[in-house]
């Protein structure tokens, strides 16, 4: 279902400012949270994302230090905001409760989202604790063929989100771009 | 033309992750690029940014700790691109060389950019250099109520961009979401 890509394509990913789905694995317990506080770092799968420890995943990712990254499509946007609505300390299955299907990842203990676009594996490199920010570097990732050109979302931060519109191709006039196969 | 707005609010600027001009103002020279990785860290106006001595903006941004971040409308893409395909050390007026207007700023001197839906002054709190990340604290920020409902835009990275699609309010499904005015 999921095929590989590059993790040099993986920054696509996140550079549109999508609203993100973290994952996390802790004593045998999955979880996941969404996310839009979240950037990437480079042209290669360096991201940096902030969360702090009013976040029940903000502990297994400080233990851990692995998560997936991954993208939901707009078609299944109230599953994706209703994982912000309980935090994972409150239920027995925070995927189970919201409907979301864990899938194995290949490098990382956290699971991937079988539901998203794509997923991100990551490890953290660095937690700079005074800011919350995570740094995270995206080690293998992963999208679902069939939900490439899928719509995602923009969280605006008032209970409002926006879908994807219209592309605007501007390669031709867009001079100084990183040379990345589309994905 | 702009309105002042209450930098409580500036975080939707920021939020849904569409491309942001940076302004900078260094020996009397004004400097503007396009940046797409930057990231809310906070329901105030608390941002992080990545940019680093390859930009000439750096420069002046390590050195003035002063900048504005401004949201262009999808109608001025071309325009926002443009930016970004010329380097501000390589012309003498990068405003003038990409067919933008600078107006005064309330509290920091870099300029505001008159073709953009909203404005955010910022003064730089910190600066890790270790990973080029700027640590930025909105004081004042301004919109144009005409272009209150402007459509943005979203780098992919690959040199195509995404227009603002549909809005979807989920208000009254989010129960977990700061009390903030809409802007």
């Amino acid at each position: 279902m999921f095929k590989e890509i590059s993790t040099d394509q993986a920054f696509m990913l996140i550079e549109p400012g999508n609203l993100v789905l973290l994952t996390t694995r802790d004593n045998a317990k999955n979880n996941l949270m969404p996310i839009s506080w979240i950037m990437p770092m480079d042209f290669c799968a360096k991201f940096a994302l902030v969360t702090g420890r009013w976040n029940y995943s903000c502990i297994a990712l400080e233990k851990t230090r692995q998560c997936v990254l991954a993208i939901p499509p707009s078609s299944i946007i109230k599953k994706a905001v209703s994982a912000g609505n309980i935090s994972g300390d409150e239920v027995e299955d925070k995927f189970k409760e919201c409907g979301f299907t864990p899938l194995q990842a290949g490098d990382v203990c956290a699971p991937l989202v079988a539901e998203c676009i794509a997923n991100i594996e990551c490890k953290v490199i660095e937690h700079i604790k005074r800011h919350d920010i995570f740094i995270l570097s995206g080690i293998r990732a992963w999208i679902n063929p069939k939900l490439r050109k899928a719509k995602r979302i923009h969280a605006v931060g008032n209970g409002t989100f926006i879908e994807d519109g219209k592309t605007i191709n501007l390669k031709n006039f867009m001079i100084k771009r990183p040379n990345v196969k589309d994905i």
